[in-house]
């Protein structure tokens, strides 16, 4: 990669600028996720109010880093991995977002529930710790812009849909066997959803991080597909 | 809009050309949820196994036009309205391909249930029905680049989402007064959930048209904040 290799000091220091400000994101969005499951796990609504309160500060930083991107087209007119650097910018600030939103919505089960039954604790803490790892390895990949592990991190995600799978249908065993944990069963459900979404947006990053490095687009290029597979 | 008013007769081609790719994409997204949703209501599995394997479709057209657009923004350097252009159909796909990967999980419920109950029938139906038309517009003021309608139809999602509430509350009366209807009542809720996404990408893709033609980043600017709702 030859990113900020130009005579242009300005240019150098717009193009790392922008760099800086996605992985000041990531961050952001990984401190509201490990801050939501917290609220979660401890039954803590303060923290959940906290974490949807702050969701802004990731709204904010999208739309900055989207601006500052445009920008740097309009002005600087990028060429090769320079431009390959900034649309991968554009596409993975979405997937942050989309992260911290998801981060929002678990907190916002941190407010409205009155404390898990420990049993579902125990499953979900499972996923979240496999999620928050998952993440924290691709803002990692971002700023090391490593292919190679970004390869590795988006076929994780894999394992992440097939624990998801397993605790869903754990969940609609609890629910069918006693009717009365159908309500938070059926919480733990959304957050467990919320975390497989977050391993998507995750996997996107990758394939945006291995676009940039490589110059190939591997989207949708190695997905099994299932045949009936059902679950969400 | 001055979008293909260019001296250079292949340069307007070319917007023209991806343009127009984005919006055979919408028509393909518009297709695979309205037959996911017959698939789903008529107990269609076979239609919904069309849907599912045609989605590679949809994905193709998302590689193909962001690789058109990078095209654009290297060789021809736009600025203005033209770079808007390219930015907003950039954005644009990521929401139109994930649409289509929510028809696409409504069609796999399609081929994994045995048939759902007439009463779930009625309340997803119409959910689907308002969906579908928000689409439809939104596509419509994608065509046109119309931003006025675009701000109404990002308005109505709030609709959809206050829909996508009641038919949540209901289901879960439902699912507790019948324990037998849970893995039915499920798999609404899963298709439910679907469709209320559908309604923020929509959302998303309307916003990107009001930034094309005004130039006005209206993302998270004016999304009410409700207290502690928790509903996903």
């Amino acid at each position: 990669m030859d990113i900020g290799q130009h005579t242009s000091h300005q240019y150098n220091q717009e193009l790392e600028h922008v760099r800086n400000q996605s992985l000041q994101m990531g961050g952001l969005v990984e401190e509201q996720l490990g801050k939501a499951l917290r609220a979660l796990m401890e039954n803590d609504s303060q923290l959940g109010e906290e974490v949807a309160y702050s969701d802004y500060r990731v709204n904010r930083l999208e739309v900055e880093i989207d601006e500052a991107c445009t920008q740097i087209i309009a002005r600087r007119q990028p060429a090769a991995g320079d431009l390959r650097l900034v649309i991968s910018l554009i596409k993975s600030v979405t997937d942050l977002e989309r992260i911290g939103d998801e981060a929002e919505k678990i907190a916002r089960h941190a407010i409205s529930t009155e404390g898990l039954a420990s049993s579902l604790h125990t499953a979900l803490r499972h996923l979240g710790d496999h999620v928050r790892e998952m993440l924290r390895r691709t803002l990692d990949t971002m700023a090391r812009m490593d292919a190679e592990t970004a390869r590795q991190i988006a076929d994780s995600d894999l394992q992440i849909d097939a624990e998801f799978d397993v605790l869903s249908r754990q969940l609609l065993t609890h629910m069918m066997e006693d009717p009365r944990t159908i309500r938070d069963s059926l919480n733990v459900l959304w957050c467990a959803r919320s975390l497989e979404r977050i391993g998507d947006h995750c996997k996107n990053i990758c394939e945006y991080v291995i676009y940039l490095v490589e110059g190939k687009d591997v989207r949708h290029t190695n997905r099994p597909k299932l045949g009936a597979e059902a679950t969400p």
